[in-house]
C-alpha cells in the first residue's frame, strides 16, 4: 500500500477502504508518512468530504492510535460530555457534578481554552491547588473514591489526531465536518466512556456558525458513536450569545457556583439542567422527565454543590474558594463598559467577545500562553436586552491598563443596537439522537 | 501576508492575487515555507484551479525565481520548442539542425528522461564523448560558434518550480492542468528565448490521455508566454503510437540521423518537418508554407545533416558516429519478438511501450538510476497494421536476459489485435495559436 495512491482516489473522491485509513493513521502515528502527504491527503479530504463509513474506520484508527482508557472496573453506565466548544461555556463545571451527586460515575478528561473558546480545564486551574495534571492511578483512585473526577488530558490519548489536528491548523483544513466529527469523537471513544452526549454549539461563537452545519456534525458524530458501540445522543445549543453572563476563569467559576447554589443566570441554569437530565437519562436513571426532576433536586438540596466541592478538593484544590467564592481574587484592573447607545441589542459578536476576553488576559492565542485567572468580562445584557445609553453593559477585569484600553475598543465593536424590540434567541435547537442518527427533536 | 489566509483562499476558490502568488513563490525559493504548506495549497489548486490570471503570475514568479538566460546578445529571434513527453519522441534531434541549417539561432536546454517517457540529453549522451553539462560560457560559445546549441539545464533555471514539481509527484498533484502549464513555461521563460513552439503530445503514450486535455493545456500554455511577450504556438500530436519506430537512447539517434539522410520513417519526417517549418516561420523566414520548403530543402541538401554533425563535435561528440551510425554499439542481447496472433494492430498501450523500454535498461525509475544506452526495442508495425501469426512485431535489445525476458511479458500486453481494418490514427490534430489562445487550426 503507497500512500501516494491514498492520496490520488481521495484526490479523485474514491472512497478509501477501512485498510487504506488504517494504514494513513498507522503512518501518521509512527511518522513514517511525511507531513506533505499527510497535508495533501486532508486537503483532498476536505474538499472531497468522507463517506460515513470512511469517518468512522477514521474515528476508530485515531481513537486506538494510543492508550485507551478502560474504565469497565468502575462501578455503574460511564456518561461523558462534550461540547464543540463557545464562549462563557462552563457548563461542566454545573453538569458534572449534578450528575457524580445522582450517583453516576463521572470519570471526565477535559481540553484547555485555546483561541476565542475557553477549556474546562484552565477554569478548574483558578482554583488555588487544583490539579487537573493526574496520572491514571490518581485519576482512578479519585473517580473511586468521589464518584468523580476532572482531570486534563495527562495521557497519550489519540496521538493520530494530535498530528492531524497540528496540521489542519497550519494548513486551512480544520472547517471540515468529517474531520471535526472524527478528531472529536476519538478522544472520546479513546477516553472509554459508555454513553456519550454531545453539546454541539451553533452561533457567531461557535466553530459551526449556522444550526444546519451543526446539525451535520452532530449526525455524523451520532453515527460515529453508535458504530463505535457507544450510546451517544447531542443537543445544538445556542452560542449566539455568551451563555451566562460571565467570561473568563474565575468569573465563571463563581457563576458556575451560582448556578449549583440555585442562583445564577437563567440561561446557564436552563441548559445545564438539560444536558444533566440527558446524562442521566443515558445512564438509566429514568425517563427525560425523571431526569430533569433529579438534576433540579440535586441542585435544589446542594447536593451538587457539595459534590463540586468534593472534587475540587479530591484534586488538591481549596475548596474553602467554593464554600465562599468572594475569597476569589479579583482582578486589579475593573473597567465598567457603559452602553454607547439607546436602544436593544439586536446582535452580539459573541468571537469577538471571546477575543475581548483573551486580550485581558484569560485564554491564549498559542499553547504556551500563560493565563491571568482573574481576567475576563461580565456582561450586564445581551441580545434583546433593552438599555438606555450610558448604562452598564459589562465590566472589564484585567491587570494590565494597556490591555484593557484594546480590549474596550475590541469589545464595542461587538455589539449591535435596534430602536425597535429583538427577539430572543432560542437556547437548545434541537436533539439528535441515535441510532442510525435519524431521530431529531425540535426544541 | 501569511501563507495560512491564501490556503484558506484557494481552498474557497477565490482568486489570489498577483502579489500573494509572488509572496508563496518566493517562500518557495527561499524555504522559508514548509513543504506541508505547499502541499496543501497545491492539492486546493489542484481541486479548484486557478484562472489564467493566476496561472501567468505563478509562471512568470517561477520563472524569476532563479537564473534567466539573456539570449539577446545571439543573432536574430531565438525559437525554442518543448514537448510535453513521449516515446521515441526524437523530434528535437531532427528540428534543431534543420532550423539552425536554415539561419535560425537554436540556444537549447533539453530534459533527461523520466518515467516511461525519453529526454533529449540522454538520447545525445548516448553519441561517444558527448557533452551536455555545459557551463553557461561554454554554452554561449557553442551557440555563437555554430549557431545551436543542444545543452542540458545546468544552470539553476526555475527553481522554485523544481520544489513544486517534486512535492506534486510525492502528492498525487501532478495531473492539474494550470500547474502543469505554469511547470513547463515558467522554465522556457527563464530559458531566454523570444518565440516557442510546444509539441503538446495526447494519447496514451503522453501524460494528456485526451486531445480535449490537451488543447486545454496548449491554450493556457499559448496564453501564458503571449502574456511573458512571448510569441508562442502548439501543435497538438498524437502519441497513441510512439513516433517514429525505434525507442531507446542510440536507436533513437540513429532513426533521427536516418530521417536527416531523408531516409527515416514517414510519421516521423511529417511531423519534424512540420514543427520545423513552423519554427521558422515564427522567426520570420516567410509563410509557413515557404518554411516547409526551407525544411524540406535542408534535410534534402544535407545541410540539415551536417549541422547535426556540427552540434555533436562542438559539444565534444564524435562526429564519425553520425556520419556513419553503423559504427554505434549494439546490444549484446537482440530478441525477436513475433506477433503471437493475426490481424490488425487494433491499438497499442503506448506507455507500456515505454515502460518496456525502461526495463529494457533504456530509461531510469529513480533520477539516479543508470542508462544502457544501447537498450530498448525497434517496432516493426504500428497501429492499424496486418501481420500474420509469427511476422515480426519488434525487436528488443538489452545487456541484461532477465531484463529481456521481464521486458517482452510487459510488451505483449501491449497490443490488442483486430479482424477487420483499423483506421490509422492522424499524426497532427490542431495547431493553437496566439494572441489570447483563441486560434485553432484543424489538421
Amino acid at each position: 500500500m503507497r500512500i501516494y495512491d491514498i492520496i490520488h482516489k481521495k484526490k479523485n473522491a474514491v472512497e478509501l477502504t477501512e485498510a487504506e485509513i488504517r494504514f494513513v493513521v498507522d503512518g501518521v502515528t509512527r511518522n513514517t508518512i511525511p507531513d506533505y502527504q499527510i497535508s495533501a491527503l486532508l486537503m483532498a479530504i476536505c474538499l472531497k468530504g468522507m463517506t460515513a463509513a470512511e469517518t468512522t474506520a477514521l474515528t476508530l484508527a485515531m481513537a486506538h492510535s494510543g492508550d485507551t482508557l478502560d474504565l469497565s472496573s468502575l462501578p455503574g453506565i460511564k456518561v461523558d460530555k462534550h461540547s464543540t466548544g463557545g464562549v462563557g461555556d462552563k457548563t461542566t463545571l454545573v453538569v458534572a457534578p449534578i450528575v457524580a451527586a445522582m450517583g453516576v460515575t463521572v470519570a471526565k478528561m477535559s481540553g484547555r481554552s485555546l483561541g476565542h473558546t475557553g477549556g474546562t480545564v484552565d477554569k478548574l486551574e483558578g482554583i488555588p491547588g487544583f490539579n487537573a495534571g493526574l496520572t491514571m492511578e490518581e485519576f482512578f483512585a479519585t473517580v473511586r473514591r468521589s464518584g468523580i473526577c476532572l482531570s486534563g488530558q495527562s495521557m497519550s490519548l489519540a496521538p493520530a489526531d494530535k498530528r492531524i489536528y497540528a496540521l489542519r491548523d497550519a494548513t486551512a483544513t480544520i472547517e471540515s465536518v468529517p474531520l471535526i466529527a472524527a478528531s472529536i469523537m476519538s478522544k472520546k471513544i479513546a477516553a472509554g466512556a459508555d454513553r456519550i452526549l454531545l453539546d454541539v454549539k451553533t452561533g457567531n461563537g461557535s466553530f459551526m456558525k449556522t444550526v444546519g452545519e451543526a446539525k451535520e456534525l452532530a449526525r455524523k458524530m451520532v453515527t460515529i458513536g453508535e458504530g463505535a458501540g457507544r450510546k451517544t445522543a447531542a443537543f445544538i445549543t445556542d452560542m449566539s450569545n455568551p451563555l451566562g453572563f460571565a467570561v473568563g476563569n474565575i468569573l465563571e467559576i463563581k457563576e458556575a457556583v451560582a448556578v449549583l447554589r440555585n442562583e445564577g443566570p437563567e440561561d446557564l441554569r436552563y441548559v445545564c439542567l438539560k444536558l444533566a437530565a440527558h446524562m442521566l437519562h443515558l445512564a438509566e436513571k429514568g425517563t427525560v422527565e425523571h431526569c430533569k426532576t433529579l438534576a433540579e433536586e440535586a441542585i435544589v438540596s446542594g447536593k451538587a454543590l457539595e459534590k463540586f466541592a468534593e472534587v475540587v478538593a479530591a484534586q488538591g484544590g481549596d475548596r474553602a474558594y467554593i464554600d465562599d467564592p468572594d475569597r476569589f481574587p479579583t482582578a486589579k484592573i475593573v473597567r465598567e463598559i457603559k452602553a454607547p447607545q439607546s436602544g436593544y441589542i439586536q446582535a452580539m459578536d459573541t468571537e469577538g467577545i471571546g477575543i475581548t476576553a483573551l486580550l485581558l488576559g484569560a485564554g491564549r492565542e498559542k499553547t504556551d500562553d500563560k493565563i491571568d485567572y482573574t481576567a475576563g468580562l461580565v456582561l450586564h445584557a445581551k441580545t434583546a436586552d433593552y438599555l438606555e445609553a450610558g448604562q452598564p453593559l459589562a465590566t472589564l477585569y484585567t491587570s494590565d491598563a494597556r490591555k484593557a484600553d484594546a480590549a474596550k475598543e475590541r469589545f464595542l465593536e461587538c455589539f449591535a443596537f435596534s430602536d425597535t424590540p429583538v427577539e430572543k434567541p432560542p437556547l437548545i435547537y434541537c436533539e439528535i439522537t441515535g441510532p442510525a442518527a435519524v431521530g431529531e427533536s425540535k426544541y
